[in-house]
Order: C-alpha cells, then sequence, then structure tokens
C-alpha cells in the first residue's frame, strides 16, 4: 500500500510503481493501465492522484493516451515484427505478429536484483550452485603460459579441444555417440540454440515448438521472422497427432524440444513417445533440436532424442548455467557429422569464436570429477526442497497441473496469473505467470515456480493474501 | 611440386593438395577443378595420376562428377541461400542468392595455422599484440571474491558496469557522446554487428555495404536473408551517387561502413563526405553502424560518423581483438539511447549475458593506461612495417590501388588472385585474394596484404616466382 512519506508524494510513488512494471516487462508494450477509478480503488488514493501519477508517466514516454480509450503502455521496447507469413491458411498455427513482446519481461526477470529468493526465477539460488573448485581451476590457467599465448590468437573455431573430449565422454555416458568433431563450443545454450536455428531454417520457414514452453525460445525464432508452431507438451511428450497435422500442412524443418524436465512443466519425455517422435520426424523429414538445459539435475538415464536416434537427424544442446556459474556463459551442442561445418559457419559469422579461459576452467572441473559430484549435492537438496514447496503450494490451494519433477513447478492458482505477478511485484515478489510460456500469451491461471525458492511460508502467505484480492 | 616419397604416392600427394584448398575454401564449393589435362602439366605428373587423385577426392565426397564437364567441389559447405528478394527489379543492385559461399574462405584463414606469419590474415602477429599486464589483469579478477559471487548470476545485461563507463570516457575522447548507459557489451565486435543488424532489419530488407569491404560482413547479412547493396567505397568515403541511388530504388533501412582504416583499403573518410553522408542518412532515414575496429591503430583526430552525428542516427561498434587478445572476445557498441532497449532485447535473446570476467580485467588494463600505450607502441611498429612492405611490393612489381594505411595494403597484382592465392597455398602462404572483398566475389588482380606479416623479402620473391607462372 502506498504511505505520505516525507520524501516523495503519493503522486511520486504511485507513478514510480507503474514505471518499474513497465521497465520490468510485468506491463508489456500495448497494455493498457487501470482505469482512474479502479486505479485509485485499488491502491486506496483519490483519483487526483492516480490523473496526476499517470501524467508523470505520460512526461516520461512511458505511457501514450488514446483518445476515449485511456493510457496505454508505449510499444518503444517491442521486438521486430516478424514478416507476414506468406502463402499461409488464414486459420492456421503460427503466432500472430508481434506476438513475441511479453517474452521479455520473463528475460529481464532473470536479471532482477532482489534480496529474497525469487518464485519464478529459472535459475538455483547462488549459493546452491557455488562450487569453489571453479574460481580456483580459473586462477589455475589464468596462470599458465600456455592460455596466455592461445589468447593472442583466436583460437579453434570449435572451441577448446580438451572441454570438448570432455563433453564427447559425458554424452557417450548417456549413449549419445559424439566424436569430439561433432561437438562445439558456444555462449550458453541459448547461443546454442540460436546458431542452429539460423542454420536450419530461414525467414519464413515454420518451426515446431513445445507449448507451454520457453517462452524466450518462441521470441527469438519469431524476431528471426521464423513461424512458430505450437505443439501441446504431454507427460509422455509432444501430442504427435498435432504435429503430423502441422506436418502436413506447414511441412516445417526443425523441432526445438526440452525432453527432460521440460521446462515449466517438469515432464519428461517416455521412450515410446520418443520412437514415434523420431519416426514422424524421419516421415517428414524434419531436424530435432534436444535442448538438455536441465541434464544435470535429471534423473540418471532418462529417455534423449539424441541417444535414440544416434545424432542422425537431432541436434544436442547443453550448458552449465543451471548447475555452475550463469555468467560463464559455456554451452555447447553435438551435431550429425554433415551438418557440422554450416554449424560453424553459422557461429563463426555470428561471433566468430568463444573465450578459452572459462572452457579450461570448465575442463578442469570435469577432468577432476568435481562437477558431478556437485550436481549430485544440488540434486539431492532440490529433492528436499521440492518435497517442501510442493507441500507448501497444495496447503496455499494450488493445484499441480504436471507431476512435480525438477526445478519447476507448473501450478493452477485459480486466478489470473497475470495479474497476481502485477499484484506481487508490489511486494518484491517476481512471479512467471503462465502467459508466458503460451505462444499466444493468453492469460492464464497456472504458473511457473522455482522449487528451490518457493520453501519460504512467508512467500505463500503473501500469495494468499494477495490472491484473495483477486 | 609433387616428388615422389616413400610414405606417400604420387597420387595421395596431389589427391592431399586439393582436398587442403577445398577444406581451406580456397577452392570454393561448386567450383570446378581444372581439366586432367591442365593439371597434368601444372603438376607434371602423367594423366593417369591426375584420375586417380581425382577418383580419390570424389571417394572422399569432396567433389562430384557432372557428366561431359568434368570435376566440381561438393555444396554440402554452403551457407543458406537468402530468400528471394520480392518486389526487387531484375537489374537492381542485391546480390544473386547463394553468392556469399567464398567469404567462409576468408574467416576460416582467420584460424589458419601455419609456423610462418601469413599475408593474409586479418590481425597483427600474436607477439606484436602480447602486453604481459593483460593476463596479470585477469589473475587479480580472477581471486576477487566480488567476481566469483557475481559468476553466480547472469550478470548485468548490458555488460560490466566499470568497462562500460572507461569506454564512455574513451569514447568522449574521440568526441562520441555516449553515457555509459548507451553502451552494451557483445562477444566480439562481430557479435556487436549481428545484434545491429539482427535488431533494425528483417529478412529482404536492403542493407547497404561499402564494395570492396569485409566479406564476412556480407556473408553474414546474406545469412540473414537480407539484401546486400553494395556500394563503391572511394578514398573519401563512400560513393554518395549510388548510395543516393540506392536509396530512391529500395529505400535501404542501414548502412554498414568501416569509415576509419577501411578494410580493405585503408581509406578514411573524409570530414566533408562524412557531413553529406549524414546528410543522406537523414533525407532517405537510414541508420548506419560505424565499425571502428581499427581505431586503436588510427590516427589521433580521424574523422568518425558517430562523432559528427552525436549517436543520433549512427552506432558506434567497438573491440580489441586487433590490439589484444583476440581469443577473449570483448566488444562493444554505443547506440542512440531509443534504440538501446531493442538492441539489448536482442542480445539476451541471442546470448543471455557475456562473461564478466575478461570485461572486468580489461577494464583495468584500461584504467592503468597500459592498453593507451601498447597500441601507441603498435602504431609506431605498424609504420615501420608498412614502410618496409610498400617497398618490397613496388619492387615486386605490385601497384597500390589504395594509399598505403593502417594495416592493410590493396595491391594490384596483374594477376588473377583467385589462381594465385590457390597456387601459394600449396608453399604455405594464405592470401586473401581481391574477390573476397567484392559482393560478386568476381576475380580479381587485386589482393590484400597485412603489412605487419609481408616484411620478409622470402615472401616476395616467392610471390614473385608463382606470380610468372600464371
Amino acid at each position: 500500500m502506498l504511505t505520505r512519506t516525507a520524501s516523495q508524494t503519493l503522486t511520486e510513488q504511485l507513478a514510480g510503481r507503474f514505471a518499474e512494471r513497465i521497465r520490468a516487462r510485468l506491463l508489456a508494450p500495448g497494455a493498457r493501465l487501470p482505469s482512474v477509478r479502479e486505479c485509485a480503488r485499488q491502491h486506496e488514493v483519490s483519483p487526483h492522484t492516480v490523473v496526476a501519477a499517470y501524467d508523470v508517466l505520460l512526461a516520461q514516454g512511458l505511457v501514450e493516451a488514446r483518445r476515449q480509450r485511456g493510457f496505454f503502455v508505449r510499444d518503444t521496447l517491442a521486438l521486430p515484427v516478424p514478416p507476414a507469413a506468406a502463402g499461409q491458411a488464414p486459420d492456421a498455427g503460427p503466432l500472430p505478429a508481434g506476438s513475441g513482446m511479453h517474452a521479455t519481461a520473463l528475460i529481464r526477470g532473470m536479471f532482477h536484483q532482489s534480496s529474497r529468493p525469487q518464485p519464478g526465477s529459472g535459475v538455483l539460488p547462488a549459493d546452491w550452485i557455488d562450487l569453489p573448485a571453479l574460481p580456483a581451476a580459473v586462477r589455475k590457467v589464468a596462470a599458465s603460459k600456455a592460455w596466455a599465448k592461445a589468447s593472442l590468437q583466436y583460437g579453434e573455431p570449435m572451441g577448446d579441444a580438451g572441454l570438448r573430449a570432455l563433453l564427447a565422454h559425458r554424452l557417450a555416458a548417456q549413449h549419445i555417440p559424439a566424436t569430439a568433431e561433432q561437438i562445439m563450443t558456444t555462449v550458453g545454450a541459448t547461443h546454442a540454440l540460436d546458431i542452429v536455428s539460423r542454420t536450419l531454417l530461414k525467414a519464413g520457414d515454420p518451426v515446431l515448438v513445445e507449448e507451454p514452453g520457453w517462452s524466450v525460445e518462441f521470441a527469438r525464432l519469431e524476431a528471426l521472422g521464423m513461424r512458430v508452431l505450437p505443439v501441446p507438451r504431454r507427460a509422455d511428450g509432444p501430442d504427435l497427432d498435432v504435429m503430423a497435422r502441422y506436418c502436413q500442412t506447414h511441412a516445417p524443418r526443425l523441432f526445438v524440444s526440452v525432453s527432460v524436465l521440460h521446462n515449466p512443466t517438469g515432464y519428461s519425455l517416455a521412450p515410446g513417445a520418443a520412437h514415434r517422435l523420431l519416426q514422424l520426424a524421419q516421415a517428414f523429414d524434419f531436424h530435432i533440436v534436444e535442448d538438455d538445459t536441465y541434464g544435470h539435475i535429471a534423473p540418471e538415464h532418462a529417455t534423449r532424442l539424441t541417444a535414440l536416434d544416434g545424432l542422425q537427424r537431432t541436434i544436442y544442446v547443453g550448458g552449465f548455467a543451471k548447475i555452475l556459474a550463469p555468467n560463464w556463459r559455456v554451452g555447447y551442442l553435438a551435431a550429425p557429422a554433415p551438418l557440422v561445418e554450416r554449424l560453424l559457419d553459422t557461429k563463426l559469422l555470428a561471433t566468430l569464436t568463444t573465450p578459452t579461459l572459462l572452457e579450461q576452467a570448465l575442463a578442469i572441473c570435469m577432468e577432476q570429477g568435481q562437477l558431478r559430484r556437485h550436481a549430485e549435492r544440488v540434486r539431492i537438496r532440490l529433492d528436499a526442497a521440492r518435497n517442501r514447496s510442493v507441500e507448501l503450494a497444495r496447503a496455499a490451494g494450488c493445484v499441480f497441473a504436471a507431476e512435480p519433477a525438477g526445478l519447476f513447478g507448473w501450478v493452477d492458482t485459480g486466478v489470473d496469473t497475470d495479474l497476481l505477478a502485477q499484484r506481487m511485484f508490489d511486494d518484491g515478489y517476481l512471479l512467471a505467470p503462465g502467459a508466458l510460456f503460451l505462444a499466444g500469451r493468453q492469460a492464464s491461471t497456472l504458473m511457473r515456480i522455482n522449487f528451490a525458492t518457493t520453501q519460504d511460508a512467508a512467500f505463500w502467505s503473501a500469495f494468499s493474501r494477495v490472491r484473495a484480492t483477486l
């Protein structure tokens, strides 16, 4: 609630609160601000205060007034609008142009600085992933003459050879047959996904994605001009009937999938569904990129498409941001041999090489088994956290739309989670409302919670209090 | 010349030589191998040996036979073909689809490992740019608790704040008015150019480039589906008449320019030409991205578009690969304030953040003045090298097509430099033939030389010898 203070008027406080929401993308470009009457009621201030606050936002260029219709968040932050999809049936699946806007709310939320754990966060808390061996490994590499010398050239186009050999070994343990020559390092898994889509698709091409899904991926594909075809994700895998229909009508060339510990549901692909999916990919001749971002916290022997397929028409993408230092930005991909040169061209055209220092330091931690033991500890800790979080969520009246597993819970709150997120942001909580995981960005009663950051009863009581007002 | 050895037959040697050329992209996909008779004459072997060697290449999948036409390099390494440019006049400027292939020869050449300096190289030799303070700065950052803690989060979306403040200071000294909030770090200057073009353009959009120019930039734009409009680069700047005609017929939205020490000519923009170019940009409402890759070795007070324009419709791109450790991959851009959020969205969607460690280490070297003093030393050394190299090139019968300046010379050899590069590759020299800097990739008698790596009389005598055979 707003209260009069010596330093700020109510108008300034209210304007500041909306400005923060807009900058954090919790109010998306084009979104309508509440009516003056409604806003005055919500915040328990006079209509005059609201009008004055909206005028401040207008002067700051954050909102625009539309005659007879009210105030709207300005469109200056919009992503590029995908080109019109030529020759596309009007009732077909692809998203309307410009629908990728809200996704940046989630991505900006990843960098939201806060003193408390964030329920909507996509990563583990910093103290969970702290592995002191990691900075020690950096210092070791940085002290070596070989590294200082290698820094004076661009470096190996494919990435550090030592790390790639270890990654090949790791993949082999998961029954994914990749030689070091099929593995390429990248600036995090995001960059690997970017390279794959830029290599295999061109603007206007249709691409299959999972829904609900990681909307930053949708936004990226849309910004590249690709037509996103959302396939419902079920507990055992994507809905193959829907996918087959898309294949018949759109002939997509790529399917982007988080098979194991899918974001946001926590689902993992069942072996039979994986087999049928690969048969479909064969029949309709499309590639699959398997984003194994959550692989380090996944159960042993989870089914992976790249293992079944033997990297024939599948590409594996991995990273370390969920288990080690997110700021290091070390990711990788493993691809069918005939695709490697084309993928490498895209990497070189987009960023040239990647820094060797952090790749070599990571190799030291992998080689000495520190990463594996660290991941085991994190899994055990996450299991305990998940149990507590599930209990608290259920006690607060939430229903799990998917069986809890991995890092994320996909819960039904019974209320519009877009509104819920806006209100709880004022209390300092960043939520991940369901709309951010839906291709159409439609309002939803679902939200994604991070099991590691929702073990705190204080959050759930704030949640219950705010929900009761909606 | 091939000679019989105990370990390899003549057939094996000949096949190996062609395989190496193909893998280094000196023989581009689609290129025709010499006829059997011609090849036999060149290499002083029997036609039977040539036929056997071509069969080896066929079996390796490197070439394909076309009935009655001979052997051609296989197309497996092709970049994505840009979509057909809709609504484009048949006689208009944009490149034919798929013409971006040869550019990868140059980019692969950047990573070519060799014991001797390479005349076609785009960077200074490793020992020139070695600054011991740099690894020391990395060790200092890596020993800090603050860095270890910061690594556990994604980090600042815009990049390390300390480095950005120093970059703002550096730009101010060049009369480019950018606050730290307008500066964003990237994975090298290449990534910055990628972010700018992805933000301001969509597939199918026309984009102005300089010709001759950095063909890797052409290839990147083409791979993104953009229509490249080459504008002749003159000594004082781009040909504004050609540019004006493009503006009238194609309405391009962006011009990509290396204003200062242009690659490959070494030209620097004249003040008057800069002023008229900005007026044209104003009249036809396009943006300009100024790639200042060679800024560290440029004369003081060189004219920059971003300084004249005050970052209104211009974007500055800088990096450190030409003066410090190329493998660090630290670059940056400075943009008009209204564009910053959109550019940041593109950065985050493509790679999320960038690693803080190397950015902070670079900040230490900048802050202590080490970078500035280092750059001065390099400039003095390069001046001396250029004098020697120019003398040797002229003695070898080369004519400078542009007044020698900066890192590169643009010289006329009088012979087809595609052929010259192929032949000299067999002697272990990597050249940068003129075709690699032309939008149409047509054969040329020009080539780019690196002044730092062509001071060796042995190279020029090899050059003269091979040229005499063409």
